[in-house]
């Protein structure tokens, strides 16, 4: 019998360990995914800024986010132990270590932080970028994410639930992006006088796609390995759905821009596919594979009007990150609320089109204003409080020379073929 | 006795959700690898066939494909269950569930779909390009599946064996491939009056050399995971010799190359890693790791000389997907019969160099020319009926200026540093 | 009481097969980072040394390589079977098949050699460098790998410890690239005559930054998978330090570089997450959480340190493989001697930090000097005699057109729109 316990922990250590390093790899995903969607000039800045969610992010959750979000629990709002993995954490029970589970989680927040890089992206100035990821990898993020995750917390005891993070990660993710976007402003050039929304090409669009299909890949490990045990039985369901939103929202993008714009739009079907799998993120174990197809598709349609609506409404989101992550982890959390299977949760509840009534969609509703509201709330008053010590945004200069050369001192291509000699060009 | 049940069938379903995760990553490698062999000006619109794949591939094969190739069989001939995943499938007796072998067959269905985009890219329209993918996830693949791997499907009781798809996956998507290039002709410019072939440089072999990385790693799945099972004793030596096969085909190619062309020659290094790879697909659990190498070498050469074959004949596959995936794919099926070990594929089977006679040579070589039959002529069909709804290729303007623009308004590439005034550029 | 035994060992078995996955892809990331931070002409020239270490690789050290390495111990000096993977190995005591260990090993050795390739970057000759890839990997890397981890090796015997490889795989890499790096000389026009260092921008840094992500996420591979086992309750462990150094190594880099040169530096963000990786590789699985971020940080800020150096001595290093590998390889050895915690390798021992005295620090820093001298010297012999042969390094003019066209005609990227007669070509 000790044989099989050791056998039990060590598969599912294996699995979350895979599946975090798998979440982890998105980073690059979201990396390719931005490089490619921004402007060539500011390629590498954004580049830079996801090595900060994954630098930063990793040491403060290990320093203090992990403690306030899965810490022993203090009136339902926050974690009180676990800062620098120390401390008492018996009131969490898992089948796999401590350790390993801060690694899943750890992977969590670092996409968490990504999510708004891309929304700031071409203007922030980087030391305040360092500064807000430390807010949101320390606090906002944990603290939200206790309520809902975390042993005790309050909106969990309401019986709010979020599998893999629809609202936890996106919602909160995207309407931080959304309170940062509107906060910092457009870029220079972005809306005419009379506020018409200009364009400028995606700089590489295969980068970007490529992003599209790493991060894809990684969600396999980001809402199959949310079960954090490979003998859970979901595990099968929870992929496939997982694909098939991913697929529906992609489907979708191409023939509704089809139709719409009458070209299939590169930027919509990547963001679509996104959409899709933002969507089934809350989800995923609770609904059947049709919900999947359903949630997948309409994520895909709103996401592409929430892109014109913001662009009509004079907000800057360079990379969709709204869209994307703001609104389809909205509609993924509610429908849960819709869709539950019954018994799929627990026993005794279902989505309101089960039979469940309202009760669970109330719930899904409250805990999901609360999030986002939290998100927006906190981003926006630490993004001004930022603003005092450094400023917020990159000079005008800056902004029209990019980030790379202005902010890194190095552009993101070069065709240079020989040496520059430095003595020459200071004496020159 | 009930929780190693549990354990087992948890790590079979972990196992074949990664190695599902690992080949829908393959998606990522032919994007990567296609957009960077085609010219830049078409290389968006490669990737966004790619993106059709992998969702009405997904959508389709859901839909019905699945249902066609593995539902209750009829006569040997085709499936008759398990559309939209519902109905009997009691036939399939697995220690994973119905959904888990889904997502992993859903896996290969879109590897299939995205050979044949190689072949005819840079030309065709892109809404008969999402029909072709209808008919290809939904039914061509799906029944030449049946014979050889569904419960009954008549090719598989002849004896025929495709661990994971020489024949089945490979050299039907080829073949299909080949008659697809043929119906839509070659790209303007490829060949002169006199017949001879003219030359393009890949617009960015770092991209596409990456992209074959990519597809290397997640061979490991395809291969490895086609046990779908983690206790299968063979998955050591099914991963050692797909090794060792991608390892001889890509330096037979930088070998040959030289001697050949005096200069190792990067597509073919390239295409030589993946013919290698195409061809132990079949054999990779039945033959030994000396037979990998051989397998892999000729792959690798033949492909050479493949390649230089088609453009004699004028036929043009821009990505060489012929010579990769139909030619090895086809030697790997017969390699079975020649080189499978005593008693590895069942009590009493050799391949005809172990003592096994020419009696599993012919199978596979009957199984393989009906399997190549099928795809040629499914496909030449499936083209003339698409012709007749939807023209099959872009226009003469729309092929010079390049499908990225001319099929979905964007480039690949910009360098544009500013925002461009739609307002002005109307007026103006 | 078999059935868990058949579990075990497949569980062991998708572990290693899936590490030694992660691993191989590793090479794509190799492949992106070297092809991003060299200058555009040498792009695919550099990516074909990356499938040379692969290919050849891979190859050779199924021939010979694992035999001298890991086959019967001869004398604590040499391993005498196993050449092509026969012969006795009754004294490999593992839970998995010689084939699927070779496999794992199979990875090491190619991320060994791709070390070296960065180094010798943008000039060695092509011929030249796959005779220096047979006798890394046939020979240079095997014997000192059995020094240290074959069964009977005299520094395993010693009590030395390395367990992923920071001294095996990085120190000798890193030293071995110091070597070649010296013997071949620095690129053209690289330092001026009066000896200060020219510059030249990466020619892409975007991909050389995902090149970075696929590395790190192979690392998780690496290091966690070097456990062999998937029960070993380290694991978590592991996976966490390793996530901590890395994130620390590059924090590092960004709050220095924003000190030292006023700009957080893209090239040396990504090289300082390299780095603490590398650091880590030695000690992950007996060093606590601080001294893994200790570890990262100290391997960051002394790649910035050496990389100063190097060109302060008029080394030529392209892509940083020294101040990556050796420096950071030889700190992560001697990490273990210092900070080792009780009895974590072994009853009794502990590193000098731990009151283990000097011992465990002795032995370690015997055995990195044994390692590093001996890739040094190794290298630059085997360089001179492969001069002998082949001129080590490209002609004047090949190199300034870029070894692309000149070695292997085709360059790196392309924006050519049409193709090119060669017939036409030829006349005119």
């Amino acid at each position: 019998m000790d044989q099989i316990q050791q056998l039990s922990s060590g598969l599912d250590t294996i699995w979350v360990v895979l599946t975090a390093a798998m979440i982890l790899l998105m980073e690059g995903g979201f990396a390719l995914l931005e490089a490619g969607f921004v402007r060539q000039k500011n390629a590498v800045s954004i580049i830079m800024k996801v090595f900060v969610d994954i630098a930063f992010g990793a040491l403060i959750f290990y320093f203090m986010g992990f403690a306030l979000m899965y810490g022993k629990d203090a009136g339902g709002i926050i974690g009180t132990s676990g800062f620098f993995m120390g401390g008492d954490l018996t009131h969490i029970h898992l089948n796999i270590s401590h350790e390993t589970y801060w690694l899943f989680q750890c992977a969590f927040v670092i996409a968490v932080i990504s999510i708004v890089s891309g929304a700031v992206a071409e203007r922030i100035n980087f030391r305040a970028y360092i500064l807000y990821t430390i807010a949101m990898t320390g606090l906002i993020y944990p603290i939200a994410g206790h309520w809902v995750w975390a042993v005790g917390g309050w909106l969990g005891k309401l019986g709010m639930v979020d599998f893999a993070g629809s609202a936890v990660i996106h919602a909160l993710g995207g309407f931080s992006a959304l309170a940062a976007a509107v906060i910092i402003g457009p870029r220079i050039g972005k809306f005419s006088a009379n506020g018409s929304a200009n364009i400028v090409p995606p700089s590489n669009l295969p980068l970007a796609s490529v992003g599209a299909f790493i991060l894809w890949f990684g969600w396999f490990g980001f809402n199959s390995g949310s079960t954090l045990s490979a003998t859970n039985t979901s595990i099968g369901h929870i992929a496939v759905t997982t694909m098939l939103a991913a697929a529906a929202g992609s489907a979708t993008c191409i023939l509704f821009t089809m139709m719409r714009y009458r070209k299939a739009d590169p930027p919509m079907v990547i963001n679509g596919a996104l959409a899709g799998l933002v969507g089934i993120t809350a989800g995923c174990a609770f609904v059947s594979d049709a919900a999947a197809i359903f949630i997948g598709a309409l994520c895909g349609i709103a996401m592409v009007y929430t892109t014109e609506i913001l662009e009509a409404k004079q907000i800057d989101d360079p990379v969709g990150a709204f869209p994307v992550h703001g609104i389809s982890g909205s509609i993924g959390t509610l429908a849960v609320g819709l869709f539950a299977q019954p018994d799929a949760i627990r026993e005794g509840t279902a989505g309101l089109f089960y039979g469940g009534g309202f009760g669970l969609l109330g719930v899904q509703a409250l805990g999901l204003v609360t999030v986002c509201i939290w998100g927006f709330a906190l981003t926006w008053g630490v993004m001004k409080l930022i603003n005092l010590i450094v400023p917020l945004r990159v000079s005008r200069d800056e902004e029209l020379v990019g980030l790379d050369v202005g902010s890194h001192g190095v552009p993101a291509y070069s065709q240079e073929d020989g040496f520059l000699d430095l003595e020459q060009l200071k004496k020159g």
